[in-house]
């Protein structure tokens, strides 16, 4: 693809593109002219903006104390049951915002231990590919747990079949967790079929949703998942630190205990009783006050996705990242870059990933030029394409920068092996 | 004292007030003549408002990604230090801004558990009168690690004593926690003969500062405090659910581990290593990502309380809880009210709490006239003076309106026992 074909097939997706119409829905950036890190933080929306300008001096100041009663308290199981709607494909009653993703982990986690389901059984399966704070809680709960650690290593593309799970599965297997998206490689596991396989030898499931909820469509009550946890400040833009939300499906609810016992998880928070009772059903998996303005933007990209249709929102996004990928074989490969996410579409989430050991000093070149991936260490650049946000326009310069960067960084003369 | 006279009486106190001005600073709701709650939710002030209008476009919308390496990652130490010098005597280095106030005490109770200071003790020293999360978080932690709850009563005054502490300390309690202000009475605990009597009996001090911290001078460093919790919504005026705040001992930080493991209190959190290694210091006290939305309003009150000078603002505390308290003799007292905070300025926090019980059934007419006092249920009315920005004004119209609304519903023809 030459540099002018690039711009017009660029141009010519995004004249196509169902969705074009939602990017006014964003605050623009000036000095941003290729945003490819919606997969780490989102960009706020024009509404959220401002409904976080309303907030102080109509909600929070007008309605002070009265705003509890009157809206915030039930906001973390109305927007759980929303997030669980529009994008994780959960029944009302299951899902819930709370605490950061790490804190849901931990709590989620402990709870699965102590359900009678898996008395007696003391392995976690977990992979060494999952985001460090996955690996982290757990390590951290298999110590005071005495629970063993059954690893997997991320295949060649970057993810866990259902083949490697069955490998590891025993009798002594309580818990499987695993990303649905692999944070760096894109990769998306086969859950259904995971979950299938890991509940067929006696163990339980936990998805961690990151990098699916918003972008890649999740199905948690048809694959029969028991918990969920994921991220709403990548694709759900909630802005940054918003608090994840975490899903525990609805029979198993009132047979876990979990470890965090705090009011507004309690059967009766305003009795101020002399002893802990967790609430019936979902709520007991929250602890302390909910983090409100935390809260406010998320529900304006959950409208958003509500609107799009989940299913076209993903499709953009295969359109995206295949894209991409023609633009990197042609772009950056002959320049020694390597592709680190999957080349099929349907084991592919919303970000592509590619390698290359100069890419750590692109980063200020592309910073400074308005361009920005989303590094790595040690090597690696991913492209976040958000599929509510991001045009292949921006898809195009993107790449095109990095290019231009690696090649300025590297040396190079100029670009070897495009094609025309 | 008369009705007029209470007019003149509180027109004095305001003009006298040495922090009227800072009132201005805060967002007012027209339809609200006294806020009496902001020891539950403290207001917003323009400042934060204008923060929150300036974000989305300005900072997360601008900066995106870039905003963690420019700002955001740092924030929650960067707050906290802020937090220990301006409110809760703390030298840098051992405050940080984290999860819930819940979250933090379940990670500093269980990190206590595991100080080798405190090896082979398995005794928690707490009082019923706490706040219900308080006593929910211990109350699991104790199951889950087979330690054993040594109930303490409050006294009349609704507070615990360094006596009453002194009673229940054997050579087995490993810690010891408590509320320094009393979320009920407003009792003010001698938190520095406590310490001392607990250090001296080898065990570890865990405050609760939820209703201290910005109104109730607090000095950790100068007590000796091992722990503390909290929370950044009341005098602090962080907004609904804004995140809590923890405090541990720059000596005893390295040698405690807690239990959620996660990337953001790791060594090297962009390494994406693959063990879990703490960060030096206080950061390892962090789990998820930092809530940066939530943090945004306490930063300005803040900036208020050190312009203010914490010594100034307990007196008008004082002075406040003095008056409202006149005010409950003349005109409530009568009415078969009893007060239930202590009537000594040393020991009473910065509310002030009345029980009766029809104060259930006058919370909707008082709302209705916009009167917002806290209702604890079964029949107390906190009456929460936030020195910044309540006047003695808003103070007398509040409890002329609970007369009303008192006689109104318990049928009483009119105000007895008033003096002139």
């Amino acid at each position: 693809m030459t540099e002018n074909t690039a711009v017009d097939r660029a141009a010519a997706l995004d004249a196509a593109d169902p969705l074009a119409r939602f990017r006014a829905a964003f605050v623009a950036s000036d000095e941003v002219t290729a945003y490819l890190d919606g997969n780490s933080l989102g960009r706020p929306t024009h509404a959220s903006a401002e409904r976080l300008a309303r907030f102080a001096p109509d909600v929070w100041g007008a309605r002070l104390i009265r705003g509890w009663d009157e809206e915030w308290y039930d906001l973390p199981l109305r927007v759980g049951d929303r997030i669980g709607a529009v994008a994780v494909g959960a029944a009302p009653g299951q899902t819930f915002v709370g605490d950061s993703t790490t804190v849901i982990l931990y709590k989620l986690v402990r709870a699965a231990l102590s359900s009678p389901r898996v008395a007696g059984r003391d392995e976690i399966v977990l992979d060494s590919g999952n985001f460090p704070t996955d690996r982290f809680v757990l390590e951290g709960v298999a110590r005071e747990h005495g629970a063993t650690l059954r690893w997997i290593a991320p295949d060649r593309d970057g993810g866990v079949t259902p083949e490697q799970v069955s490998a590891v599965l025993t009798d002594r297997t309580a818990l499987v967790v695993l990303s649905h998206v692999a944070y760096r490689s894109g990769y998306v596991s086969d859950a259904a079929e995971i979950t299938r396989r890991a509940h067929a030898s006696g163990a339980l499931v936990l998805w961690d949703l990151c990098h699916s909820a918003g972008a890649v469509p999740v199905a948690l009550d048809a694959w029969g998942a028991d918990l969920a946890a994921g991220c709403t400040y990548k694709y759900l833009n909630g802005g940054p630190g918003s608090p994840a939300f975490g899903y525990v499906r609805a029979d198993l609810q009132d047979e876990l205990v979990q470890p965090i016992q705090g009011w507004m998880g309690s059967a009766e928070p305003f009795e101020m009783g002399p002893a802990y009772a967790p609430h019936a059903g979902v709520r007991r998996f929250l602890s302390g006050t909910p983090a409100i303005v935390g809260m406010l933007a998320m529900q304006d990209t959950l409208d958003l996705l509500a609107d799009a249709g989940l299913d076209v929102v993903r499709a953009k996004s295969v359109a995206l990242t295949r894209f991409a990928l023609e633009l990197v074989d042609d772009l950056l490969v002959p320049l020694g870059v390597r592709v680190a996410s999957p080349r099929d579409d349907e084991r592919r989430g919303s970000h592509v990933t590619v390698d290359h050991d100069a890419f750590a000093d692109t980063l200020p070149l592309l910073w400074s030029r308005g361009v920005i991936p989303d590094f790595r260490r040690p090597n690696g650049l991913r492209l976040g394409l958000s599929p509510l946000s991001t045009s292949f326009g921006e898809v195009r310069v993107g790449v095109e920068a990095v290019r231009d960067a690696l090649v300025e960084v590297t040396g190079e003369a100029g670009v070897r092996g495009a094609r025309p």
